[in-house]
């Protein structure tokens, strides 16, 4: 498919009412840290608590009215459950979720406060996807995939679009990538928005299908995904992954003692809650620190849904 | 002592380039839960942390060319030892900070990250006071108060002038009540600047010296100050209660438990971190919601230094 400019601008201009603009924050201390100047688009502070919001905003708003009537499926026990649970609440359709009985009850509640209808299933891959399928067969609601979506792609590019607005002349862009949404939209914005701006993704070793994916030229699995970055065990998908392929410059893999290292940093000097996910490009920066001296960066804070009650520290 | 409008904006033009401008921020969520539209002024992510460095900067500022060459001592564990080390580190003066031997190793070492000179003595306030004495009658350095000081009262006001230049028209502006110092300057502002704009207070049922200071008439000690909220554990002083009794409306009283849901929800909700103090005015808030209804509330965020080891939750 061939992305214009003017799509990701129409998107942007859609969802408006359904965003907040999130602040770019700045920190000194981080800059002396890091070596370089850097912009931290808050999307934690985006409406339920992550950028995912704006893809589920934009995906349902292409709706037909029927088939807004018939509302919206999905299957994630993650942010873009209550992203979808939210817009569709918003847009009063009605939003039907699944996700795997053994799913923490937090972020079961958080769907429901949203006003999602969840239906449990066991948590292998298959059976969520069938379920699914089902619930789309005897409801007619439209399936919303939380990242290989035209639609869901376009909209998580709009962070960065907000993100080169307020900054123009940033260097990089930097983003975490799991299904590869987030990092693929931020791409199409660097490239039709940026001047000169590279984008480049990161993720866990531990799950880092989307490094082997570019270097194989193919849609690689993660064999194990044993990562504190949650959001990040997915893979990519076949409408991403050929925009990373052409946009993305690189993506730089970092430890797990280092994400812990970069969330705790951001925490303490920034005073904001970021999730494990949320600090992989953070912990990439000060990981590859050197190629990055005295640029500006802007690293898109993804989200910052996190159990106060069990954090790595 | 008579208090002009005057002083007040003088004090905050003078301290510009020492802090930050920090954002108001707001949550919908919260908003429903109070039952009012609150307009959170984030001193948490003032320099240092804390609102403190206002006070701070300005007592600094306001020094001879003389004073200053013999630098400044205060004592204090907590927010104004890093405010009073930051600010004479930014002007190139010495700060020489007394502290307890036994406040925790992170305080000091933040107090020593921003140059601040540490001696340590007995844990108690006596000697506290009698080394502080000491070490201003061998170096001649000036003495700070934290709380109990003009300049440092106008300069904690400062924060409450930014509030109201971007929401003119609150009918409220809370604060935390520890030594008294940034509840008198948010009331000088608010009786300066403000539209009819009350001062609320708020402080610990464990330790609501300022509430009962207020009903005899005269500065009341804490028997006993076993309040999570550690710093609002001191008591007010013969320069900010005058100020108090004149310009505060009322103080209301919060119990340990819901300082503690108050901090949660706004670490959940607004994915900003504050520290327990802080979270007192949004108890007191909530505690008493009825009287706010429809309302619009300034609350100031102290601060957001918390030891992420120790949290109650």
């Amino acid at each position: 498919m061939q992305y214009k400019k003017e799509d990701l601008l129409r998107c942007h201009r859609k969802i408006q009412p359904y965003i907040h603009r999130t602040p770019v924050l700045t920190s000194q201390a981080l800059n002396k840290i890091a070596g370089a100047e850097i912009f931290f688009k808050c999307e934690n502070f985006q409406r339920m608590g992550a950028f995912k919001m704006r893809g589920a905003a934009h995906a349902i708003l292409n709706l037909t009215d029927e088939q807004k009537a018939n509302g919206v499926v999905t299957h994630s026990s993650g942010n873009f459950a209550q992203a979808v649970s939210l817009s569709a609440k918003i847009m009063g359709i009605k939003a039907y979720i699944v996700m795997p009985h053994n799913a923490p009850q937090v972020k079961k509640d958080a769907v429901r406060g949203y006003g999602g209808i969840i239906t449990e299933c066991e948590p292998l891959i298959e059976v969520r996807q069938a379920t699914t399928d089902k619930i789309a067969a005897e409801t007619g609601a439209s399936k919303l995939h939380p990242s290989n979506q035209v639609d869901v792609i376009l909209g998580q590019g709009t962070a960065a679009i907000e993100l080169l607005e307020d900054h123009p002349d940033l260097n990089v862009v930097m983003t975490p990538v799991g299904g590869g949404g987030l990092v693929a939209g931020t791409a199409l914005a660097t490239h039709f928005l940026g001047k000169n701006c590279k984008t480049i993704g990161s993720e866990p070793f531990a799950a880092d299908d989307a490094y082997r994916s570019l270097q194989s030229g193919k849609i690689e699995n993660n064999e194990t995904a044993n990562t504190i970055a949650d959001g990040l065990r997915t893979i990519l998908g076949n409408h991403n992954f050929p925009i990373i392929q052409q946009y993305v410059d690189k993506i730089i893999r970092v430890e797990e003692d280092k994400i812990v290292t970069a969330m705790r940093l951001i925490w303490e000097r920034m005073k904001i809650i970021i999730e494990p996910s949320c600090a992989v490009p953070f912990a990439a920066l000060l990981r590859e620190k050197e190629q990055f001296a005295g640029q500006k960066i802007g690293i898109v804070l993804s989200g910052g849904n996190v159990d106060l009650g069990k954090l790595p520290f």
